[in-house]
């Protein structure tokens, strides 16, 4: 299946259940990726996200000169990958061609998206230098959204038992999957 | 079981994994219950994490004033009271009344926290007027942090197959349960 477009008001919901992330960038010639489990929904529409890209990541480096990121929302196929790049520095190798990582063109901005994800967020950093140098903390619009349409469609997940599901970073090289799908009634 | 403290520098990981939690918040006689899906840690240590926390809420009003919170992490049995609580206003009644919520107090602040829960995180807001204004945005630094020894201990989680499980709101009354725990090896 190829990605399709997710309208950007449905855009929170990619994130919402809070996944671990790979945060992809690019400027010139140079890109790289890294694993962020601390990122969140911010805004609804037009939608915002927020993460945290720490300072001396070279991420953080090309994030800053580019003024753009993706997140992609790496399935649990991806866990190993998410863990090795979230574990040595870009500046070193390139992690895609080290970890044989495919990417294709995002539409709105320069950085890659990664292959194999369920769904993809390209972002503008709204810039707001006192989060960025106080606490790593930096704000994006979201531009444009993407997802895998056996998983979301219609704006909602619809992970069946056999679907691919996200991963979720708790320490080490330990993660939780996203795990059964449940309704409660909404009571007044 | 009873609650255990939780070392600050570990505190992070009740949040790692992107649960939706219950925000409690308390001052003077007035206290009031909230669920936020919109939630990340922010730094090790001195722990501290990021919350939205809506303009029109009758929480927000009592953090400003109170300057301070309690992040409580839901197990599935609170998901109906999960959605209940983010469905209506607490200037309208008593949530914890009308949906049965018994409370402890805590350690540090005058927000409540939430018997059933299997982690809380009670917090003291890092004054960012910005971005509380712009976006909704509350940096908080944890103060003290507890679990269930049966679910979380020597800082990590242990859900076992039998374990109550966090959640992961995903919109409607529509959540995930916390899934399978995977570990991946690390790559150099």
């Amino acid at each position: 299946m190829s990605p399709v477009s997710v309208p950007l008001p449905k855009a929170y919901r990619l994130l919402n259940h809070g996944p671990t992330v790979l945060v992809t960038s690019a400027h010139g010639e140079r890109r790289n990726i890294m694993a962020a489990a601390w990122n969140m929904a911010l805004d609804f529409d037009p939608p915002k996200i927020a993460v945290v890209i720490d300072k001396n990541t070279y991420t953080r480096e090309l994030i800053e000169a580019s003024g753009t990121f993706a997140l992609n929302i790496p399935s649990r196929a991806l866990a190993e990958a998410t863990v090795a790049v979230g574990s040595a520095s870009g500046r070193d190798y390139d992690k895609f061609a080290e970890h044989r990582l495919a990417t294709f063109a995002a539409e709105q901005i320069a950085a890659p998206l990664l292959e194999g994800c369920l769904a993809w967020l390209e972002c503008k950093v709204i810039p707001e230098p006192h989060n960025q140098q106080q606490y790593d903390l930096f704000i994006g619009e979201v531009v444009a959204a993407w997802a895998e349409p056996g998983v979301f469609h219609d704006g909602h997940w619809h992970l069946e038992a056999d679907a691919p599901r996200s991963i979720h970073y708790v320490a080490g090289g330990a993660f939780f999957e996203t795990g059964e799908t449940f309704n409660v009634g909404q009571r007044g």
